[in-house]
């Protein structure tokens, strides 16, 4: 498929690999979906799940993933305030790129 | 797969998704993977393909493609000069995940 695609499209704006990247390539961005996956996750959970990632650096991602519509945020009026976040049926679709990642690191990059 | 890698690999250095992305998750990255594909490329086709990406960007991507082994660089001894890249072993193994990131782009985010 790769190489059907790359002959029939060349790699401008109608690039479906780069209207992907342009959506997913930030450092934590495909982490955060990884992390996130098929749960309901409140911040805290999420910023403990996210190793290394700043307070700063997950606000900022989760509002861009909130904004291109691939996680859904639910903001509960309780005290202390609960938010949760969840993929959306776009972001769901996203985990089959995040498998590819982890195989290929499992095989190839991490020592067992 | 996701799920059962998610349970039982906290998301720190040993995260075969974190160890992934500290190697492809540059902007351009994958997208110089796609592009060189099952191809030997000069740099000028290169150059050509990967739209908007700037000279100097381009010749960092490359050198740390090489340098991290996922594309291996020959250098003619002609004149003009002749360089051409392709992908090592390794990099052949990026392949699945950009074609997932196509798959992506092309139902999700491309206007057919």
């Amino acid at each position: 498929m790769t190489n059907k695609l790359k002959k029939n499209l060349p790699c401008d704006d109608n690039c479906p690999v780069k209207a992907s990247l342009d959506l997913l390539s930030g450092k934590w961005t495909l982490m955060i979906l990884f992390q996130i996956n098929n749960n309901v996750m409140r911040y805290g959970e999420l910023k403990r799940a996210v190793t290394g990632i700043s307070e700063k650096m997950l606000i900022q991602e989760l509002n861009k993933l909130v904004e291109n519509k691939l996680v859904s945020k639910k903001a509960y009026p309780e005290i202390p305030p609960r938010v949760e976040y969840r993929l959306t049926e776009l972001g769901m679709k996203t985990l089959p790129i995040v498998d590819k990642l982890a195989e290929f690191g499992q095989e190839n990059l991490v020592h067992n």
